[in-house]
């Protein structure tokens, strides 16, 4: 009799939580359906799994000595984690060669912090008063408010490496001179937006892989 | 030498934004499947161009001749321009003819602005304790909040226009008339839930198009 | 004449609220697509019929014998009433037996309300610093913050029941000792992150459904 | 020893959620301050208890004979609950006399449903294209969407009694009589915006207590 | 005897709008406050007025002859009409004089549309893989999704002007130049950030401001 | 007479950033006001310094030795960097030592990931319906999705570290432990709502600082 008891226990109890529809406890990615400004449809419950919520090698340092700026990126979004969908959150590792830099650029619509983890940089962000810039270094958190024009430079005797995350789970990177010099944008409409001189343009337009 | 480095140097960079999935600078509206709570699921990025963020004709007077309330409504939300999907903000063109009005309507969630661009209008706005009520010119801007009964007069010796902006890419307007006298909703039932006196409702059910 | 201009009069004004798009004045779910993080993509309008907005049978009493807490729910969410979706709210009918209990558990990220309406209750949720704890009679409409641990005693002389609504259209429930002994959780692991003693963690398993 | 480890035991781990500011498990309305758009300023955690999450009387029925509408609300809102404050619920008792009616309303910008508790209702809601409509008995639950023109009209043989839940923690309520007919604005205004009969509105301005 | 129950009819119903607290039909800024991350807080409804949702004079040309872009902004945000806050929505005049431009600029998480009153202009947003750009006519809309890097031309024989709406009632301007040349950043930080030489950052320092 | 257009150059255009209220470029907390549900007040913006968007120390390993589960959390929320308020991130160090383990808790309504910096850990969270858990290593990205309960445990041969970003600017964690047996919350009301046995639950309340 206690064990009948026992067995109704949990039998009944259960019920409650097991609908015809999935619950939403999470809403993992199904990316082979298109997008939508909340974020991605959801995979049938069934078919999540442990791996949905994992990435790995964030600790392998990136290459920074393919580009003039000694930076790689390497970013972890809805893409790499499908189980990042719609929680508005997202991770990347920075590595910066000596001496370098990562250049000006803008995430529209998203904040960020990063956490120094090897060398010393100096990060900054502008805003049409003022520019706000710290020397970091490992430990320091450092906090880019949204969709502001923000660089960051390496400014000590080494390698340095920082993890950042952002108030996305599915954040872009528009850097300023791929937006500017990186395109078929014609050297007159940036001259008379920019005020930069053509000479200037075009030798950029070369580095940037932009025409016209 | 130098151009091997010119060259790695925007491929090496540019590597990093090309995702599997599209990019999340915009979510242009497929409006081919279905909407969902937060706007419709967004067209193939390599599907979007320029077209897809423009209208045009806000520039032509509609007429204002057909109905009683002499006014006439230009809507341009997201069936019109997909690119407004997610951005919550679309707009319409109201004219005004001589001694014409915006009958009174509400926009069910929705706030919205208008700039009056031609004539004289009086907008307003009403709620529980008091109606808000003022006199345009050409050049001035009004709100309407959230959801509230509103309407517009045209006070002015000829006809008017204004553009008006809200904040949600696919807004609805709610004429009071047509809820209340458009539909087969029986006069009983309207007379128990506004007082308005039946031989007023019929009259108003013929004007409007409604039976019962 | 007059005539013509009556039927211009709603033809002319109608015509505005046709898209070819369905208007949002709701976004009933259609539950046959996958969800998403903002709710289910919406049934077609012409689709939508007064039953997608409609519940009934909230008022029969549910079977409290069949576990030991006494207790039993009904809820009434998207699933049920597709005309909740997007909305953020929902409802669930909660009935106590004789010294019956709801169990200790959370519903994440959701906020909600109950009104007693027989028998007495005492309800209370946890915060790390404080228990905040209320008898509570019919009538009584007592709130659980977002996500917070919670429970509720029928501590009156006979059966309870309350109604009680939640800040979302599709929450779920997570009582805790499902979480922590109904599933294949390693008895080890359990003890490690809550030193409940071996034991008394292989004691519950067998009541709450668990192994290992 | 065992002691010593016993008592750092809570100790240690405490001291993480004491912060110099007050946690956010929850954010219990401070009255006395001015309202902003995501609701009321928090007070301080130390003079938050229990009795700022309890409303009781919910269960009295309200006189419903002293208005031609015979119809009674009471509502428990913020004001009432403070801890109601930022979850976006609240809740609402709805009496409703012999062949009484809710008058035409909307919630701007909020959607709600009720649970009958006694009598027969007729409940319904309007868009531009439809009435959805549907006769209700106790135990059935009802969806009004966010911002539609509503009514409810008691088609029973005695009274009728409904809760109502909403989803903002602020909900106003807004009658189409007393937006058309319970204010200053002139009789010609609501004649140019809605058709309605110049008698009729003078009728109707007695009626809801309107001048001009 | 009708007299008493017309008195009672309107009182009676009128009751339940009067809360202790304002009604949330609006939340006017009261900028003598602090911001808040939704917004400004609440004006006490007494005092608020139809002067806080009206705005005078977009239809006056602003002079664009102060500067070498030849353009003028004039912004009609929070600030100029307190009825905006909350509603995520506000208004600007932009006139472009012969040969002007609006230049590279972004709206930080910010969506926006243009209307083209007078003249002709190419407006245009850039995305790390292309450029979406139109000449855009009177009546013209176009839309620049949030946060994106855009800019405008007058491409026409005289004089433009266009209104341009906004997904937010606190909207800033961040002009790329001003960020980059119009402060105190070094040149070698913002050439290791840019690759834009030296003497070009120098040069256009000069003209916007800049030090360093 | 190029000297003075460059002069009015910058001044003109400077002019529109320059308002009577301050910028939303950010709004830096003032801590000193009470917090409001979207986040705190901001600082006025000419008492914002870079200090506000930095944090140094978390390369500092926290004692873990102070408490039976071997672990300690340095979180950094708004208190500690007042420039993350209302961007929804905050970041935290969580040390384990040999053996031990993060104890089952919940942040209500906030997700969470880790990045694993050192050592070996076991990280998993639970639903009603499945365990999901990982054995992870430096370099491993692992999510926790919002509100669920979950733990990690050290499952290496030393010291493990990680760093965790959350989705909001002011979490908190609920330890279940602490919840339940932390207060003074009754062994009775405890065993009736968790069916642990009294002396357990008695034990329990030793370690973690309960009475009654």
């Amino acid at each position: 009799m206690k064990m009948i008891q026992i067995i109704l226990f949990f039998l009944a109890l259960i019920s409650y939580t097991s609908n015809a529809i999935d619950s939403d406890d999470f809403c993992v990615a199904d990316l082979s359906f298109p997008d939508t400004p909340s974020g991605y449809p959801c995979k049938s419950e069934n078919n999540v799994t442990a791996d949905d919520f994992v990435f790995s090698g964030l600790n392998i340092a990136a290459n920074t000595s393919t580009n003039s700026f000694k930076v790689a990126f390497t970013t972890v979004k809805v893409d790499k984690i499908p189980g990042l969908n719609g929680l508005g959150i997202s991770v990347a590792r920075i590595d910066l060669g000596f001496n370098g830099s990562v250049p000006m650029h803008t995430h529209p619509g998203v904040g960020e912090f990063i956490i120094v983890i090897q060398g010393q940089m100096t990060a900054g962000f502008i805003t049409p008063k003022k520019v706000f810039m710290k020397t970091l270094n490992p430990g320091d958190v450092w906090v880019f408010p949204t969709g502001l024009l923000h660089f960051i430079l390496n400014t000590g005797p080494g390698n340095a490496v920082a993890y950042s995350a952002y108030a996305s789970s599915n954040f872009n990177t528009h850097l300023t001179d791929f937006l500017l010099f990186g395109n078929n944008l014609s050297t007159s409409t940036v001259q008379k937006t920019t005020f930069v001189d053509p000479a200037q343009i075009m030798k950029l337009k070369v580095n940037f892989g932009g025409s016209g």
